[in-house]
């Protein structure tokens, strides 16, 4: 519970659990989220990289993308550890499965592997599908069956089990025994409105076993904010088909996050689910998910956030470093992720250390800089600039200490940014920049430019950026993703210091800058520059 | 378990239960957040709104704006539900507790309730307090006794409590028996680094309860994701006491969410830990603080994100009509939320009256002016404004809709503001308003005025104030408290929309007003008109 089994308690590795991932089928559900046939593939290609056993892909014949996914699938995805598995509903009531359209575009859609949605609560079978109890009873065997004897592995998702269990526990039982009686290989419980705690699901679970023979499996919905441990108290109690998507992507509030899963599952429960040498995959692909849903990464977030591990390094740093597995429920590596050293007011030597190494800057024998950072830290932090949330700030303020570090890419004559409201309503932005670049012969270039932007910051980014984008034209693919202002010691309204953050991205990752000054288009330039040096030094290849 | 007790089930409302929120503590650990003074008296005022008994304030003593926080709050804080709680630690070692001035700050902080956190686990006692085991539960003893003796009531944090139970469970156990020996009313366990799940906190908890007699406490991080549910599963095996931060927040993974906890134990769980009329008010809550910390807020957080209760039409839609019970595990009125909320927490004739009510405007018989103001906030929330910590502003709007509305107190011809960075080094701003003032003899004066200042925004606020005051002499004495910029809907570094926030102070008070636009200087315009027309009309006397 408390060690890493993982590491410290080898186990075997034929163990019979499926980790059943629907980024792609339920997971899509959320809303803004829109995957392209591209994106699919990229998605189900990550997934199986974190080896997961079954990827849902969608719904063929429903969704004329999922259509085009399956069919693309067959030629351009080579999945080594998933079985990719196609989504869809049991026949429709009243008409046999052979005429059923639906079904046949499930067969058609070539995967090797069903999963088949029922009506598990007696009220959804009576007032959403309006038919009778015994009648879809009958749609459930009958698809099974149809699909089986097509030579198809069949699992079940019984929707709303659990509300259904309290409604009239004997119905859900009698359509998971009527599943597994037809072939189906797993009857899945799932908390379709996410109401549950570990504690009922628990209970149920145990309930179910008594009463029938097959594999169970476990869906849920995070409305309670309890997905992941719901998952968990199932498989506790003897559920070995786990279904999750990847960040908890998901209607209304998510479902399991499949990351989340994994984890615990290995490293809090001793269950290998995953091959062993694709824990380390965790944090990389959920980033990578993340950016192909055009999603921000949830910092947060367990196991793969990127402050999952960070500390605020002052009070406990030296501690820390002595001893990281105090201050930590696992070695973030397991995972392929690492502990972010927040630097801090508090930034002694030991931070500072902590921090270059992760950076990858080799600090060996560079004492005197070390303290020379160090120096400049506290002066610069109590002047409130934060490097905190600011690595990239942090890296070139650390390597300019460093013996043989670079020339600034521009000195800076003047600047101006203006923002106008015109008396017909109309509101500009215009910026002009002075600065002497250094060409590539040494030479110093005096450049003007002047643009406009939609603010006196976004003004001044356009006009430095194309100022700079001839001598470096990396810059061309580098954008603001997120810009954050904060006020510090305020006095009176008078003289106020300014904190800007501003995060940038060139496509392939972000870094933050930062910059403080009283006035706040200052604050902005000093992040701006950081910005384009950091691009220009440690992102353009 | 799957219905709602609160509203099937009326619960005794004298339930013995603590739930204890350390927002401001604790979740102040997030990175990034930076909560002024002002602020953490409006989250705490807001965290009584929800009805928590305990409002942990911050370690006085420690950080100088606690101790400011606390020495405020004792004029400035009312309270209807919760104790303000002074957190801290045991006395150092080998140091009388009498002689230990962070003992003492807790004493002077005047706080009814003190939380001392004390080590639990035997390997942070040897390698990170580095002390003996017997010296520190000589600390803890000390401690709690001369708070209890100095009359407050004491609660104890065991740190690392479920590590530390893992590798020596019997020291665990000794300092939660000498906390209770010495005095305090709760011994908390802490999950610090937060690697359990549920089914091991219910065991741990168990056993115990076995072995101490008093008031256990929880408090969980969320690495595993299973924050809210290892605190309802210490609840489950006897705990009274839970700890939580607002929508999560703290460091990594965060903490146990308030929200969730309170959500789940009333709704869920059938323990009413607050006040009936206490419940709805999640929702507003959750996004004000969101608002405070200046933390986009999570749209998919469980019972109070805006998506939380939102379905995507289309396949459901009609039978979510017939029966939405069929389709949320809760119906979202209790928790203050909506099936289909667009942006607006405020949306609704009732919220409006409610709100009218609350700022002292009399509306009755203004039925169709509160269907304009409905009207005309729902079009402005779904524009990214934001009324939730802007009273002020929405006064305005609310009024303007009322027979009798005034005038505004000028008309805009144009403005024009810069900043500059001159080739000395010298940065400065400068703007120029062309306004036309309406006089008191009822003609309309041109008024041109220039003026500096220490930022876009500040200059253009000098400009206005400056144009005024001739006319409006109470703004002589108003000035900005505080400036808050949030980015919306980032769309890739070109248009974006900008929020701002501007606290103004006449020095006997503080009013908030808010602005949108994709520009961050006519976004300030506005919220700064809005700020002075406050000023004018309700604040002069």
């Amino acid at each position: 519970m408390l060690t890493d089994p993982v590491l410290t308690d080898p186990v075997p590795t034929d163990l019979d659990f499926h980790v059943f991932d629907t980024t792609l089928r339920d997971g899509a559900q959320r809303e803004g989220v829109s995957y392209s046939v591209a994106d699919k593939l990229a998605v189900a290609r990550l997934l199986d990289e974190v080896g997961v056993g079954f990827i849902e892909g969608g719904w063929p014949g429903a969704l004329p993308k999922d259509t085009e996914f399956f069919a693309r699938a067959r030629t351009e995805l080579q999945l080594r550890h998933a079985q990719l598995v196609a989504f869809g509903a049991t026949r429709k009531a009243g008409v046999r499965v052979e005429d059923d359209p639906q079904v046949q575009a499930l067969l058609d859609s070539g995967a090797p592997v069903v999963c088949i949605v029922a009506k598990s609560d007696v009220r959804h079978v009576r007032e959403a599908l309006r038919t009778t109890l015994e009648e879809n009873l009958a749609m459930v065997a009958d698809t099974v069956s149809h699909l089986v004897a097509a030579g198809r592995r069949v699992f079940v998702d019984c929707e709303h089990f659990f509300d259904g269990y309290a409604v009239d526990p004997g119905y859900g039982v009698r359509v998971l025994a009527t599943a597994f009686a037809s072939g189906a290989e797993v009857g899945v419980m799932c908390d379709t409105n996410g109401g549950m705690l570990p504690m009922g699901v628990a209970r149920v679970v145990a309930d179910v076993r008594g009463q029938v023979v097959g594999r169970l499996g476990i869906h849920c919905q995070d409305d309670t904010g309890c997905a992941v441990a719901n998952s968990l108290a199932a498989v506790e109690a003897g559920v070995t088909h786990v279904q999750g998507t990847a960040n908890g992507y998901g209607e209304r509030a998510g479902n399991a996050d499949t990351f989340a899963l994994i984890g615990n599952l290995v490293t809090k429960m001793g269950l290998p689910v995953v091959p062993a040498e694709c824990l380390p995959e965790l944090t990389r692909v959920s980033a990578a998910i993340a950016e192909l849903a055009n999603i921000a990464p949830d910092d947060h977030q367990p196991f793969v956030g990127a402050s999952a591990f960070a500390h605020k390094a002052g009070l406990h740093a030296s501690a820390i470093k002595v001893d990281p597995q105090l201050y930590n429920h696992l070695d973030p590596a397991v995972v392929g992720n690492d502990m972010r050293i927040l630097v801090t007011e508090m930034a002694g030597r030991a931070s500072v250390e902590l921090k270059g190494r992760e950076l990858g800057v080799d600090l060996t024998g560079q004492g005197d800089a070390i303290g020379r950072v160090v120096d400049q830290v506290k002066v610069l932090e109590a002047d409130g600039w934060s490097f905190e949330a600011a690595d990239a700030s942090f890296e070139l303020l650390l390597r300019a200490q460093l013996p043989g570090a670079p020339e600034p890419l521009f000195e800076l004559e003047s600047y101006r940014t203006s923002v106008e409201h015109w008396g017909n309503g109309v509101v500009v932005s215009e910026a002009t920049v002075k600065v002497h670049v250094h060409t590539a012969t040494g030479e110093r270039e005096r450049v003007i430019s002047t643009a406009e932007g939609n603010g006196p910051v976004n003004a001044l980014d356009n006009a430095l950026r194309q100022a700079l984008v001839g001598r470096f034209p990396a810059l061309a693919g580098v954008s603001l993703a997120d810009y954050k202002v904060r006020i510090l010691g305020w006095n009176g309204g008078t003289s106020a210091t300014t904190r800007v953050l501003i995060d940038s991205t060139d496509g392939a990752g972000e870094w933050t800058t930062v910059g403080v000054h009283d006035n706040i288009v200052e604050a902005s330039w000093h992040a701006l520059v950081d910005a384009l040096t950091y691009a220009v030094r440690h992102r353009a290849g």
